[in-house]
């Protein structure tokens, strides 16, 4: 039997600006990762999300991000580990208490957007992350792209982990994604998205853009929450998953 | 024996903005209102300044406010009690995650400067706030003015609290503070200050501005930490109570 | 002939977060009140509005409010008149920029929500605001609700006004608004709506909640360009008003 | 005769932050550079430091910076040359609100921190701001590092240049200055800082830390206005200047 959890990054309204439809993506997934307040999300915002991810059942992810509402997180903003470690850290407690006043339970840590690509590279960067979720809370998981810095220090620290694929990214040769500035980076047609899903599940691997096969370890299918189709998406991959055998839970 | 708390605002620097004096109060107070990043601190300001109460072994707060750097959190902001609820909620969390890691307990929750102010007379909001510090953790103080509605808001829901009263402060016959838009406002002499410290502490009255005696209930002594003079008046009170055969500890 | 002007508040997206189907509306209005940045609106946004309004020659105003994208300006928050002055000066002047640079001309300032409403009853509010705008160039139209402190305010000083009345909300025998709070304050059909617009434009009167027809000076029609039937409501008013034979444009 | 400018960035006060030495500066400098409120300055701050600057005849310049007040404008922040352009264009003219209104004129802009450490190397992104200097007004200064891109993409699109030189930094043999990173980054001794000066304004000239004598172009001299012997330094390399018999004055 195969496992596989699906997270998608929720919870990313912010006042007035509000995305209806991320409430519905919770029937589809596993895991949450909640934005913090700093590129997305308000305390309103996060109150409402954790209580619905407790009522659906999905797991609970912090999900941190530069403090930059504007770039929605997604802006490089170089600060030393130090900073990095506090600005995560204060992320975590703040989602923190509304999942213990709605009484769920925190679940994994996940960087958002240019942080988890900064510290997917940055071994600094990726220490100052994880040692920021050990100290807060060593059970936690920690979310990171397969094969990244991020999985690297976790693992040295003694952080469970989750490993993330995409199913709708392209790969090159070296494991890496293909960047997005290049034409082939996303693969836009849902059904062979979903092909390339069930390979990288069951057999831990993915075709290169060279079409060389390649070894990925895959915990966790990300599914992007912030664009049109995203509920589409979720649902298509969710239900093609459970057709094939493919058991989906947070780890 | 009589017993008093002293509790001061602290962590009160934002990124390149240093307020040091702040660090070398910890000697004389008993309890620490840290700010949480939304009217003044930031995650390493809090960071640093949770690892001095540790050190120090003084009571830790959460101090929230508005979200308001550039008024420092003096500027009410009008708000629903949800909204409030949230906001209080998302900075005791964000405080907690420091308090943990540092190794620290978090001992109480004191709101600050217009919130504070707003919650002291109007109920809805008072309430609002004592439900997300119970809602977190109901063995939690709640800090608030002297018969005011917070005091009266965490009674009716089953908080421990402390009355704070104001030593460099004049009090109006009804036991209410007489507005700073007044010439008598403050009390700038410090030997006055604490005979007036003695008085409350030990015989729980004040006397107000028409020279009446009122009853006052004093749990904390609130010495401002973000003027000049902090320093010394904190040492004088700290001093001059210990000499009287005061005992200095936080609830 | 009788004119109207038809304002409408647009360049409220922020960041990631797109309203697009403001872009539409420049075809049915005459005058936009463009963000500025402190309760919705990015420089990214302010440019690209700006530009669209020059490009469709629709009289550009500045629209501050107060530094809160969370609350979307919709907040009161307490600020002294030297701050509310201070804080709009920089709006204007932030505007500015992308208007001159543009090669557009800057014709109106219209304060945003909360600062709106606070100015149209707050005399010393409203001589802040407008007393800004005189000093940066008395030639501007101030707009603001017909009968308000603003309006006075603004003749006072000797700034050009423009009278603002608003088709869908209903009004009261001393010409206020009736209150969102209360069920009847929203007129949710368009028709009547529109036919209420029309007596305001040529009889400069309309009918009060108690069905009297009270006094009301008409110099601009306000659309809301927020909400999801903005696009179709100005449409509606605008086609309809010319086929009555008023002709649109600012004053 | 020889003659430089000397110019401070003062205004970065914040709220209820203030650095009230910065208003003595004005005696021994004649260019301000006001912080815009991006990364530090507020409109209350901004309105204040323009009316001193217009009080004391300094040339007035803008300041922007990055948006980030709790890093002060020294985190690298990466965004697109069509960002950093908004950026700066609203900036400018946030700043121009405040100094026509005060009567006074807008005379130079000086990026601050590290978006004047990134424009000096990146030949982009010191377009994009070189071109909002430019569409804004033509006639405006670029203060630049001497030697940077930021200087050469100035003189390349028309716009008047002040090259800047620092008397309290090292350079190395390729007239780059000696990064802070470096123990011999600061001339802490304020003689020596002077006679640097001096040989800089009257040789064009400065000795690397290679001890080769290298060619500099010195238009304006940077006095650091945030450290707390900032006064102490510009009124004695003002005074030493003059006794030496250099004009001080913009350019």
């Amino acid at each position: 039997m195969y496992y596989i959890d699906i997270n998608c990054d929720v919870g990313e309204s912010f006042g007035a600006y509000t995305l209806p439809e991320q409430d519905m993506l919770f029937d589809y997934i596993s895991s949450a990762n909640i934005a913090c307040g700093f590129h997305a999300g308000d305390p309103d915002v996060m109150q409402r999300t954790v209580a619905r991810a407790v009522e659906k059942r999905v797991a609970i992810g912090a999900h941190p991000g530069f403090n930059d509402v504007q770039g929605f997180g997604r802006r490089e903003i170089h600060m030393s580990p130090k900073e990095i470690y506090n600005m995560v850290l204060y992320q975590i407690g703040a989602l923190y208490g509304f999942v213990k006043t709605a009484g769920g339970k925190l679940h994994h840590v996940k960087p958002h957007g240019a942080l988890y690509n900064m510290a997917a590279r940055d071994e600094n960067l990726a220490t100052a992350i994880v040692q920021a979720v050990y100290d807060f809370d060593k059970r936690l998981y920690l979310y990171g792209l397969a094969g990244s810095k991020l999985i690297l220090s976790a693992h040295k620290i003694g952080l469970p982990v989750a490993s993330e694929v995409f199913a709708d990214r392209n790969y090159q040769d070296d494991g890496k994604l293909t960047p997005r500035s290049q034409d082939d980076a996303i693969i836009a047609d849902t059904t062979q998205a979903v092909k390339r899903a069930l390979v990288m599940i069951t057999q831990q691997q993915v075709l290169s853009t060279n079409q060389r096969s390649i070894a990925i370890k895959a915990d966790t299918l990300c599914i992007h929450g912030d664009h049109e189709k995203a509920l589409l998406l979720a649902k298509t991959i969710y239900n093609q998953l459970i057709q094939q055998g493919v058991k989906i839970k947070a780890p």
